[in-house]
């Protein structure tokens, strides 16, 4: 089955039991998944695939709709329907470094300061750090891009005397995981991540180079020292149509 | 500091360096996690907040969009700002089961079944389940209610003929785990959890009584019975208004 092109009408295998639309659904998965329809390649039209399958366009319609629930296809208001860019699979478990996990998937990682700041620690991030609230803490904005895609931008709070400098550190590095290492911590672990989703804001978009209105999975999580001593707050706002969360069970 | 009625101008901790927009959404964060501002609450207009907090509505406006990045607020277009119901919390991980988290959150848990169909497995599902492309599966749509709120709605495919007739178990029992023990299936883990995020379309919005094109979180998960053997592919999509993920490190 072949969606591209102007070969000749593809034999769907009727009266087997399978719904045509479902048929068309699972041939243009496999070509997704094969990669014979890349990333960004627009799909063509609704009338020419109804043609290449001699069907109607209700029934291109429903197997595009699956393709989109399956998150291999977008359709884009008045521009067709494009193959997405395939998630980059992010583990979150108890030794979750972002810069392992681009670097593992042969993307370079690289983590840029763009705002440092000392303030008084807000009470969800007092809680967080096991300080009272109003406690100083160096406040980091950050934008982490994988080659030179940004796929997430973080707000991290981290105690303030112990890590004083560290965002001079952090902006050299481009790593939190390296800058640690100048303050003496070699290992550090996860204690918690929530998530959820939102839409981006305007500003949260730009700095993503995101359509405004895209939506961003919302991370919090606490990071601890080898002495179970917590290290880091962050807020870490992912692009989602970038990432994919895995947590093995 | 109060947010509401018509109580005279709050002082704020004038040059202590804490910029006001900060110790307005500090105040007003520990009113609304005190629930003095409850759930479904509508604010003051900026206007309102502006002569409150003896500010200017810009800083206001600051604040304002601190609270909605914390999830504390929603502000909708032209209607004003309000208290967001706190979302539920939701453990993701070995033993991960919605009708024992909703009720230990003391909320009653039931899934509704809304259709069931035995198809041929897409390569996806097939590949989760460890079965051939095209073996039958019982496919399962479901709508997952807390009271009588839907937090999810979940496509879920267990391999045939093992599961057959499970469907008219969930139906009369309301719960995956409760339909299982019929099957002789006393305990279940999950394998893995992929997590990302949209927008809902208009039918998955119906469906979950949200506005259309507010965001949704798609879990994609496999679960293993006890000799390791996947008994479940589902594919939940959840409210993000609604629910909060939880993943311990």
């Amino acid at each position: 089955m072949s969606a591209g092109g102007d070969g000749p009408v593809t034999v769907l295998a009727r009266g087997e039991g399978l719904a045509a639309w479902r048929q068309i659904a699972d041939g243009l998965t496999a070509e997704i998944e094969a990669g014979r329809l890349a990333a960004g390649v627009q799909l063509p039209t609704e009338a020419a695939l109804a043609a290449r399958f001699g069907v109607n366009r209700h029934t291109v319609r429903r197997a595009l709709a699956v393709l989109a629930e399956r998150g291999l296809v977008r359709a884009t208001q008045g521009r067709g329907t494009f193959v997405e860019t395939p998630r980059l699979a992010y583990p979150i478990g108890r030794r979750t470094r972002f810069s392992e996990i681009v670097s593992r998937a042969g993307r370079e990682a690289w983590g840029d300061l763009i705002a440092a700041d000392s303030v008084p620690a807000d009470p969800a991030t007092a809680e967080a750090l096991g300080i009272a609230p109003g406690d100083p803490v160096l406040e980091l904005q950050t934008i982490h891009r994988a080659d030179d895609t940004p796929l997430s931008t973080a707000r991290t709070c981290l105690p303030l005397p112990r890590f004083a400098g560290l965002d001079q550190a952090y902006a050299a590095l481009g790593s939190l995981t390296r800058a640690y290492a100048e303050f003496g911590i070699t290992d550090y672990t996860r204690r918690s991540t929530r998530i959820t989703a939102r839409p981006a804001s305007a500003d949260e978009a730009a700095r993503l180079d995101l359509a405004q209105g895209r939506v961003l999975i919302v991370l919090t999580s606490v990071n601890v020292d080898a002495a179970g001593v917590p290290i880091q707050a962050t807020r870490s706002l992912f692009a989602a149509d970038r990432v994919e969360l895995v947590v093995e069970g």
